[in-house]
């Protein structure tokens, strides 16, 4: 199994029982995800900024526009934190304290890259549209020039990273169980629900098969 | 409508039409989440926790063991970036550029306050579970005074915050719609599956009508 190598920041110290710093375990919770949560630090104070990303092979590809103050420092170079987390479900404990969320989360520290050149951009632009549907890129007018000058895109390498993971039930003493409340875990997941169509596009398009059941790797 | 009065930090810059600031609009984004991530500077460099937390009128309370780092540095009243993002939907659109996602995210910045007194202490504590589920308090062994004293709870003034939201179809002009692309919204909910009973709990509970049919507001 290829692993990181914990460092000291990426090393889980609360619960190290839940810790994963293999590749499988970690590249898994990133390809399901959608939106990972970036922090960096602007005039001294500590900034966390919602994005979209895409993972390739053994790095990730954030994107956004020139004009962005994330894409600005994080294209200068500076330090960052990236953390993705999936909330799986709700754990019911027989106590207060006993009650918790099994989750899959994953921390990447890391500085990032720009990607220069055209082509290598490019590629990289349809990762991101492929990311979100399979097979979309082709059907879809591709990036102009100016638009690639107005976008920003960056490739973290993924070297320091680690995983963090709740499964099961909830972990309360025996005697705890006594008590009358129902225990158990509610599962939960992000779902796609109908298609909605854009009025102004082409009416006579049928919803792609590939839409109508969406899925992400589970 | 009661309103945040923006600051540098928490004005929307980017796409300043989808800045929303006022009381309504982020404690919705706020009761309806679960999970937020929290940004924070150790030793010179940031770092993002995902980390529970629940809306109490105007605060929102942080709570973890005495033992973690994140409520050892919140606690000691280091500034803090708080941010809860909804994922609501993929926005396809005719053009590569065009695509993009529905979300509702909350950025909250702040300083922390330790809460010392136990029974304000005991009542967040309460509020949390109130949180997971209306009634489960009740029902539920309450913490010890071990339990407490393990346990640090952070009190958030709710004072510079701001929401950015984004809702329907792609913003392509109308030329780019001829292309024969499937063009539209796939609408994504965070939606419970079927409660998975504890095999250490008593079996004779019945499930919840509360816990079988989920809801957190919409």
């Amino acid at each position: 199994m290829t692993e990181f190598t914990p460092t000291d920041r990426t090393k889980v110290r609360r619960k190290p029982d839940r810790g994963k710093y293999d590749w499988d375990t970690i590249y898994a919770i990133l390809d399901q995800a959608f939106v990972c949560h970036v922090g960096f630090i602007a005039d001294g104070m500590p900034i966390v900024v919602p994005t979209n990303y895409v993972r390739v092979g053994d790095k990730l590809f954030l994107h956004g526009s020139t004009a962005s103050r994330l894409m600005k420092t994080l294209g200068s170079g500076a330090p960052f934190c990236l953390s993705v987390t999936l909330l799986d479900g709700i754990v019911f404990s027989p106590t207060a304290t006993g009650h918790s969320v099994n989750y899959r989360s994953v921390v990447v520290m890391g500085k990032a890259e720009p990607i220069e050149d055209p082509a290598a951009k490019l590629a990289a632009m349809r990762d991101f549209v492929e990311y979100v549907l399979r097979g979309r890129w082709a059907t879809v007018r591709p990036p102009t020039d100016q638009e690639l000058k107005g976008t920003m895109v960056l490739a973290v390498p993924l070297v320091e990273a680690s995983a963090k993971v709740r499964v099961g039930f909830a972990v309360d003493s025996d005697e705890e169980y006594a008590s009358g409340a129902w225990t158990g875990v509610l599962p939960f997941k992000w779902t796609p629900g109908e298609p909605l169509r854009d009025p102004r596009g082409n009416q006579s398009v049928p919803v792609p098969e590939n839409i109508q059941r969406y899925t992400r790797p589970q």
